[in-house]
């Protein structure tokens, strides 16, 4: 470690007890925005990191009212002369089935350097990460400013931020957003997004009776509203190829050249550790680079569940009355929402009048700095945390509020994440571990003292 | 009623609350065969069965091993000059959800004439209307033997009733086999069925994975299970017509006569009538005739449900690793379940090599007499008991045990079923009347009586 910051390792070491009972606390309020029987908790868990910024010195920390779930947010303006750095994190988590679980997905679980619960690597983990290296970077006075913004609506794509942030644009005045939500592609190697795919959720129902009926004797006259379905997907793209057939929805997605392409492939990729991390016992093309324009740079539509019908031991024959799909679609570079749902809404209506189409929720695609100087602390800081240069790369995934960042404060927005493939974001075990912790204390450290100079 | 049977009425109105005691225990008693946590409960029910039978006068009443479940059978062998009738019924039930039906679906509910509950229409209340039939028989001096066989793997196509039935076919020596198992077309026009389509049934499995990952990260490279099969059923099948795009498959259908469907549509058939006793919003088809041909005489493909993947509240932006499809169909005159499936199978494994087609069960289809005596015995009863002739049609359901009857006993099957469309048969709120029940005694006697003559 950098003679800049003697004491810096024996710090990081020294909060280790503290950072897991907070984790711990953290993980066990099931903050689930999806689930509306997780309202209470989601104050509690509002009402804890309120706490937790509060005994961080960020004396003006508040739960924030926004027209769904608040925002919680806090401000430590230290000298008007210092830059400010608003810190970007979402404390709201992904349902989670007990039955996929090894585990009781709420409970904190430590294995050694390994931490494992719903939200621990997605992002209560990384939160609390940068929260620790703000502490430092106070105590030994880097001279920056910090605002927080931690979320708890990220899970459902953000419906009430953009409303929130516009009326308090003013109040979170800053030289630049740090969010650390993001995912590297291999363990060893980081990786510093600057793009990230939207996404626009929407369901497919039908309902062409009542109650189940029998496949015997109604069978060939009664519709069958999951076959219908499976129809209308179908004809929306090929799952096979995940090429998407709705006339115009590739209109407005731009090729990723041939040297984004390349940094894409730098950033540790290889299919057989895409396969490992992820549990995938095959993927759909057996190109290096297929694979990550298809999860970095190309849009996709995608089937996540058919819901209706039976589900028990065995085959009940049953023809059953309604049927609902759950489908979304990751939106890049200039896709909009709207006119994506429009696009699809129209053409499943030409193929199935009788289906509705249902939209949930939409958060557009994100595109920022490749370069520039805080591209530049960025890549600094990963190389002085974790020694190796990291890979700019596009994540596939979302973060709702970015564009309402980029628009309301007008300043450049930084991924510095810390969660890694095999942490299993989303799915079941999730997980976060203490190398990427106290490295990302570091790293966060660095990247302050940096910009703090800028 | 005819002067034959003086005291037939006050018989049957005598034996009301006893037999709406009998039904309630038999149907609080969870006999389904599809879920193996009912296997106790099978047993139970097969107990009670044996009881009351005995308490019907037959004394060597017993539950009877088979591979599976076992079987109910008795005797009443009052005379060996008397022909002999054997009465089939089935005691297992379909799987009921309780979250779709008004009450408990294993308590037994009586309002008025109505009684609510899983498996009182089918086929318990049935069987203990022709038990009450044939105590009616002996007490007024009908000339003719009884056996029962009351099977408990119905609901599951009767795995192990074939060779049950061959190994005891000579104890089952009889002139005539009565089944009381099927369903009218229309509340007053009493339906005979000579035909009953066959099943075949199987799931379609495909693993891509062993976790959920995330649509983000890796959407657009990891396979999708639901979408895949999606695209396979569609294959498969046009879910809006029913018509089943599998090589070969109606090779081996053979069109109803224009003489066949005028039957059929003599049966109290309207459009509007099954829509209402079926609940159904629309139907594939606008014209009667091509409405009773599909449901009748036509082969059908069905997808019953598709498991995997996020069913809570909102999208979960999850892919799911596996997916099962629960698939059936209905098979009609010379099709061969085991031909059908071979050919399913292949074209599923040209579609996409990866799905695993996964056999259920096969029951074949039966095609018995449309004219005879037997026939006209039924017509009879029918006429004796509601007061109008029967139509005779074709049943969409299936029965499996009907080909090793007909096979090893070698005696003509007569279908005499006493369910309506509205009794929800296979459904939510299963129902039996005693209108269905009271006039049903009166036809088994007037049929008893007939057919002791020929």
């Amino acid at each position: 470690m950098s003679e800049k910051y003697p004491n810096l390792d024996s710090y990081v070491e020294s909060v280790r007890d503290e950072f897991e009972q907070k984790l711990a606390q953290f993980v066990e309020i099931p903050t689930v925005s999806m689930q509306s029987e997780h309202a209470e908790d989601i104050e509690r868990g509002a009402d804890l990191a309120v706490e937790y910024l509060k005994a961080a010195g960020i004396e003006d920390a508040e739960k924030a009212k926004t027209e769904g779930y608040p925002c919680v947010v806090g401000h430590l303006i230290r000298d008007k002369s210092y830059k400010t750095v608003t810190i970007y994190n979402h404390l709201d988590v992904q349902p989670a089935d007990r039955q996929e679980w090894n585990r009781e997905p709420f409970k904190f679980y430590k294995d050694g350097d390994r931490y494992e619960g719903r939200g621990t690597t997605d992002d209560k983990g990384p939160a609390l990460t940068a929260l620790y290296a703000v502490k430092y970077a106070v105590d030994n006075d880097i001279p920056l400013n910090f605002r927080f913004l931690w979320e708890l609506e990220e899970e459902i794509g953000s419906p009430n931020f953009d409303s929130f942030l516009k009326a308090r644009a003013e109040e979170f005045k800053t030289d630049s957003v740090l969010i650390s939500d993001t995912i590297w592609i291999s363990r060893g190697k980081p990786a510093v997004p600057y793009g990230l795919r939207g996404l626009l959720s929407f369901t497919l129902t039908l309902e062409t009776g009542t109650k189940d009926v029998h496949s015997g004797l109604t069978g060939g006259a009664a519709r069958n509203p999951i076959g219908e379905l499976c129809q209308v997907i179908s004809e929306c793209y090929n799952a096979r190829t995940g090429e998407v057939k709705i006339p115009g929805f590739y209109d407005d997605v731009v090729k990723a050249s041939k040297e984004q392409v390349g940094s894409f492939l730098e950033s540790g990729f290889s299919i057989s550790n895409f396969m490992k991390a992820h549990e995938l016992k095959s993927v759909r093309f057996d190109d290096p680079a297929t694979i990550v324009k298809s999860i970095m740079s190309l849009p996709t539509f995608e089937v996540h569940g058919i819901v209706g019908g039976y589900s028990g031991q065995g085959v009940k024959t049953i023809i059953s009355p309604r049927a609902e799909a759950k489908i979304s679609v990751r939106l890049v570079n200039n896709m909009n929402g709207e006119k994506t749902f429009g696009l699809i809404k129209e053409f499943i209506n030409t193929l199935n009048p009788d289906v509705k189409v249902n939209y949930q929720v939409s958060s557009p695609p994100f595109l920022g700095q490749f370069e520039g100087p805080y591209a530049e602390a960025a890549r600094d800081a990963m190389k002085f945390a974790f020694g190796t240069n990291p890979a700019f790369v596009r994540e596939g995934g979302t973060i709702g509020s970015c564009t309402s960042m980029q628009n309301y404060l007008k300043a450049p927005l930084v991924f510095l994440g810390l969660s890694l493939p095999e942490h299993s974001y989303h799915g079941p075990n999730e997980n976060y571990d203490w190398q990427q912790a106290s490295g990302g204390m570091k790293m966060f450290t660095r990247y302050f003292d940096t910009i703090s100079q800028l």
